[in-house]
């Protein structure tokens, strides 16, 4: 494993109690915790701008009860270039689906992928979350 | 069920056009799905707005081999106001996990359940997007 | 100037019913100005993605006391191979300043630009949002 | 002024490394002056949430040869409760112009304004940007 190392930060007062302030409220323990995740939540976005493969998290809402949906998604899914690692299935009432479905590709793929199946008749709302896989995310 | 109406958009015929050319690239059927697309993502951002009760798709990728992480993890999902229906674990590598929990409730509570999760010790990264709960969203 | 056409959607009263109601409260004046504002934004974030020619808007809040901060803002605008159109400045108090920067060029070189300035000491708070330079969005 | 304070972070040599890497892309010239742009950006954010005063950049682009649009904007811009601090207009090219709508106010009365001037017949694209008044901002 890496070893820890220390760096200093200058900054005014006011930014500093600012910032303790709010690390506070979102219930951090210490301010180098909410340092390392600011710093790797600026690492992940120039992972995602820089097209590396990253990971894919797709939400859609839908409705089962349209003719065809499931196995046209599920079509979709073996279709893709992008690896599809898992997906999960929540039953929100008697009519509508939550479905999450995780891949991981470039960014581009994953894009590709994600309007594949936010355009399939019946998917009401779909949204597609890049992050990082981890491996190149130091801890 | 509802009963389907129509109405009709006047435009430019390039504006159309471009649309034409988006759908086609994008792998839609046909025009007013596209339409129906469109105006259900306006809709939803203003559920989200409104803080009416929504979905929360959290997705947090982290350290399974920092100690006590996976135990804070599921406290705090006891512990929440959300109403947190389900989760699924993704294994990204040897060190690596993915995992993505599915919260109903309103906005501002998924935000602070979110936040409560990605400030833990070990959260590399974590991300929450909402979405509808379908039930105010029609087809 | 180009000539108008129509195309009709077909849709649930429900969803119709929703979008009337949004479109009222945004104070739109018809459904076909509501549509046409969907379609344009739909294809602004393709002419973003495509990495095409746009139009960068970079607005930068700063403490004018800051040493040098001026002139290093400047020297930025002059140096990138971003075509810098326009700026205006609005005192916000004492110490604040609000500067906005226009720009046209790819949406990288932009980023590059904002960052720049973005980055230099004494620019508290800055952001860039891109939108399309008209050329290309029908109306 | 503020009196300068400092503070230490302990983090892992990798995620030291990747952070430095990015701050050098970026053109940084110190590690402090990037934790406090993250810091700053942080507190930023949770200003908006909390429906603070802050400062809406409004970006419209549209076309001035459509009838009255031009008249239009203004009105909007005076009967506004937000307090608009300047405009700017830029010219695009024979059809096309840019507007940059600064106004101060609640985030809420800022999003109204935008689609206010959203909304108009002949603006074909329109963003709205919400950053700090900087008062509440240290540097």
């Amino acid at each position: 494993m890496s070893e820890a190392v220390r760096f200093s930060v200058s900054l005014s007062e006011e930014l500093m109690g600012g910032f303790d302030k709010l690390l506070d409220q979102k219930g951090y323990e210490n301010r180098s915790e909410g340092i390392r995740d600011l710093i790797r939540d600026f690492l992940v976005q120039e992972e995602i701008d820089k097209n590396r493969e990253v990971v894919g998290v797709i939400t859609l809402v839908y409705d089962h009860h349209v003719r065809e949906l499931t196995n046209t998604l599920i079509s979709k899914q073996h279709d893709t270039t992008a690896e599809v690692i898992s997906a999960m299935h929540v039953h929100l009432d008697h009519h509508n689906c939550l479905e999450v479905v995780v891949a991981r590709g470039k960014g581009k793929v994953l894009h590709a992928f994600a309007d594949g199946l936010i355009g399939v008749r019946g998917v009401k709302h779909g949204k597609l979350v890049l992050t990082s896989t981890g491996a190149e995310l130091p801890k």
